[in-house]
């Protein structure tokens, strides 16, 4: 498997290109008989698609997903389910200029170097285009875990730019085109309109978690739960940087504050993110990652063309000035779909007994 | 498999507990005819073991490892190579008095929720003793890597508690039992000093890179090579974050900025950390990841035992003050098998010519 | 993975069912720059689909692939191709008599018993209209192993029912709807069309067999290369056994005359079928399979309903007489797809040397 | 993974070789709390093991096994089980003469082939010796197994050479050194003891079974229950041919008299053995085997050497004169194994209620 598969029971093999005919995914292993349909899947994507407001790309896709495979009379089957988004808006003259010229800090470069050649339309394969599938992908286990657990999960933007953005409330987040648990975004909206007329793009810092999961998810020694969680984070275009609970914040913690104490009311405070030793503890699974800025802009960079010689290049075509915009479905997404790939990777070694079982008096977490 | 085996290709199956018999592991996939003796890998282990300085914890293990297999006369055969490691100075009865306790911060209480049983015995499974084996393998790897492609690692201390160190030079490092980049480390001398007098203590955050690492190793889209470095970091004991090249920093930066800029002599700048769109690009890998304090500390906590009663517990018996001062080479380690498996399902579908080819004019990297 | 995931490097999800709207599968592995198109593999679907003789299922389905992904101005990219086979001849109706009762034989009690649910439009994912997606992945692998060692594949049925069926010459192979090595099939004819008007089915056996194959390939201890092939083959819908080389006339060979003679021109022989301990020799693979009859047949038979009741039942739609007619072409493309995987695993522990150097003097086999 | 891994979820590797200091293996994904000692493990050790009648290799191992790990106050962690067996009685010197040659049928040539070198020592790790850990791995397995659902696995002898067995009882098996379901065995001896004085070999077939499997066990389309028995039993040193359930037999059959026929009061027949569509039916695992006669025998044979060059050979040191003989334990091991792995998997997926289910009314198997 050449790296297009995540999840080892609840697997998802990615498929497409930004500037393809379509793109899509086959989940492997969904459990049998859960109520599915495009309904399910739809506001999810609706909710990472481009276009939806001015601080993101431009390109005009519906993101409509077809269901090929695996759902019979609304129902899984436990059969692989095809997922299919055909692409509608694809502009490929738009690359005509950076054909042969190589984006500082984009992937063509080291995308040529690995295989040899270059698909330019759009970044091809690396283009974050492709979260779409997995996207869809987490709507079907974040159905399956909120039935089966009650698990939510959640993402807001914490950071975008230099500007940090304090926590009000989680109300706020779908009122606004940032995903920003803020209610008066307006700073934001000044910050991203000279930064767009600046032709320039910026990073941004996120925050996602999952309540009501279940203790005992998790398998060590190599792939903890947070472990998973990293790889899925880090995985995720442009991410760099990845913290489970306190994060960085924890290299300057003694010990003797650090460790979050247990009562028989549960525990007080959440220094561990939610995992222990990689096992998930029942507190919420709390994630921030760090996502660099777009590297297609607008601004000139001097570089190189495929024959080594130094040029310089401006990027066309449509792009996000910051990608962590969209960012916020895509990582809740992902943490989704590490707990369910854990939730069942845990059922078949313990059964399901540990997980359905009531929480052990005293130990409500 | 419930996530003892590391990597798909050079995959590393490892056993053992704390105070069982021994520990070791099995490494699957090497390339055979290598030369390979236990003095390849012993010096790796050495480096690791405990009790080597009054700072990290007296159990006092030789960490003598013994091959079984997969070597004939002198050179890897192709077969596995289990390495064992026995257990020599295990004492079991320092746990006796958290039998029913669990630490804040430990994963006893998160392995006893996920498997419904305990193993007291320092920490059993979830124990740091378990990388003995990961240092092992990733001696292997090292070996393989350095032969083939002249890949170096190195890693170093960056910061200890609230005390950030400067980096002077790479020769420091192993000259002081810290790992610290320094001439001069009476400093952290006296702050863990301190520390270990108070009975806490304290994280810290590392640093690790590789050299002359070839362009085009990488799996995306979920295989990216930095989301399986994240993998890797995120699954050792304590880790709770990760970055790749400048991390969380590229938060606040503009994209006219941060992408380093190629020119026919190489990259200016390491922003990357020598990843982009989760291929390498041959710069250098460059990681960064956060350590938690240690949760066993004589300093007394409040806490519950297995009963869900409120208890107060001291952790005796004989731990590391700042699990991080040993993670070092642990780090090293596992950044060296993330790239030895990468190499091979590299060469697995474009074959050993990208690799082994001299780098493309214009773009020494 | 459920188990619809084929091949470890060069792997294969298979997606679909019998009457739903589309079948296909993705690819993920294939080397990068490898010319490929629809005409590479429409020639190998259409040797295996319906309704091209009276002695197979009449079911009109053209089986046109579309290539969705992994493949820009003609070459293969490296990253997943989709392949697409839009279901358009599918007639649910059909099965409206056997809704709720189990053919004998048939699949339809199993998967019922599995997931809890009934799919009963043509067997729904048993049905052997999930064998194109195989055949189409095989095409493509097909055509690197020919590009690369001039390997080819052959299959030829060598029993059908009752009548054993005598080699004379592949090139007969092509010139009769049975896949028959002979130049006179009217004994054939007369057999199935005596049976097709009896209202019933009868199996077959079939050899396959893979010529040019380098020495080197298989992954013992226990993905030996006979091992993977026979997961293959008996995984093939229907089949009953699976025998390399001398298969079960071994059982009464003596050592003295079974293992096959080496000379320094070559192999005296092939008792050992291409494979000795689990790597190949460089000598043809030979497969030999059983397939048993239909369990959909016009012929009442007992059986039960899903209530557990008593009741007869007759099998009406469209079906094949002989699955194993149709089944030559899966077979070879199933040899190809286990050749493949080995070929790039091979590659990934061994390097590319081994398997294209020449053949050591005076071991040409 | 280079092949010594068996099972996804319930995954032995496999370590060692046949003159090297130990073998041995690791389990992981053993559901945890299960009483697990080595007097669990070390009966089925010492039905295969050698010495036990002058039917078989002389070489003198008390397999004796040590588990290493995973066990903790006589019950299973749910963490790696590794079991250690040391080998006691090699006799490299045995080895001399064959050094620089290859045995006709034998894997030393293909070994070489592939990793590029020789471990002349008893066929290294190509030697039967390695399936010892594989039946301890079943030994576990199987008590899970039979705990959890009452399967039992049972195998013998049907067919030594030209002699065919009758089955007569189970009973006999345990009272002769063939493994055979019949009281006399004086013609078998006989047999034998003519071939050992003319210092040759011969084949033989097994039969397999498991009794009370649960139906639902199986993962179409690739991974079906009969495809991974075929992969386990085909990896078995020199078995040549696989047969589920009718096997070969089903060519000739018709469907109108093939299908077994669903009543009531469960299945009439069982040519499936036990699975349908890749699916176990509930009814008992049926498998044969063949297995070749061994390649080191004392009778001279014309081969090459790694030169080239003609030569001749015989194969001293201690041999079976009939690999089958010892082989039902490692059979019914596979087969355990198999089973063991397919339970976890579809425990993941559809969890434990299908399986723990009473048999639907009507549908005892």
């Amino acid at each position: 498997m050449s790296g297009n598969t995540f999840g080892l029971l609840f697997s998802v093999t990615n498929f497409g290109e930004s500037h393809g005919p379509a793109i899509g995914c086959v989940i492997d292993g969904c459990p049998p008989g859960m109520d599915l349909s495009v309904e399910d899947i739809q506001p999810e994507l609706d909710r990472r698609r481009p276009g939806t407001s001015k601080f993101v790309t431009q390109r005009n896709e519906a993101d409509q997903v077809e269901i090929l495979s695996g759902v019979y009379e609304g129902k899984t089957t436990g059969t692989p389910i095809a997922l299919l988004i055909r692409n509608t808006d694809q502009r490929s003259k738009d690359y005509g200029d950076i054909l042969q010229t190589f984006r500082p800090g984009h992937a063509d470069y080291s995308y040529w170097r690995k295989y040899g050649l270059r698909d330019p339309r759009g970044g091809g394969r690396s283009s974050a285009r492709l979260t779409a599938p997995t996207v869809a992908a987490g709507a079907v286990a974040r159905k399956w875990l909120r039935e089966k657990f009650g698990i939510e999960f959640r993402g807001c933007m914490t950071q975008i730019g230099e500007l940090e953005i304090p926590f009000e409330s989680w109300e706020h987040v779908p009122n606004n085109p940032f995903f920003a648990p803020v209610a008066d975004t307006s700073a934001l909206e000044r910050y991203m309109e000279a930064l767009r007329k600046s032709g320039d793009s910026c990073g941004a810092r996120l925050r996602v978690t999952a309540t009501h999961v279940p203790a005992g998810l998790g398998e060590p020694l190599y792939d903890k739960l947070d472990a998973d969680i990293a790889h899925a984070m880090m995985g995720l275009n442009a991410v760099k940087g990845v913290e489970i609970g306190a994060g960085f914040a924890a290299v300057s913690d003694k010990g003797s504050t650090h460790g979050d104490t247990l009562t028989p009311e549960g525990f007080v405070g959440n220094k561990a993110g939610g995992v222990l030793g990689g096992i998930s503890t029942g507190q919420d699974i709390e994630v921030s990652i760090a996502i660099k800025p777009t590297s297609s802009i607008l601004v000139p960079r001097a570089s190189i063309d495929t024959a080594g010689q130094a040029t310089e290049l401006i990027t066309k075509g449509r792009h996000d000035p910051c990608v962590g915009i969209r960012a916020t479905p895509i990582a809740e997404a992902l943490l989704a779909l590490v707990l369910m790939d854990h939730a069942l990777r845990h059922r078949a070694q313990c059964g399901d007994v540990h997980l359905s079982q009531p929480a052990i008096p005293g130990h409500v977490a």
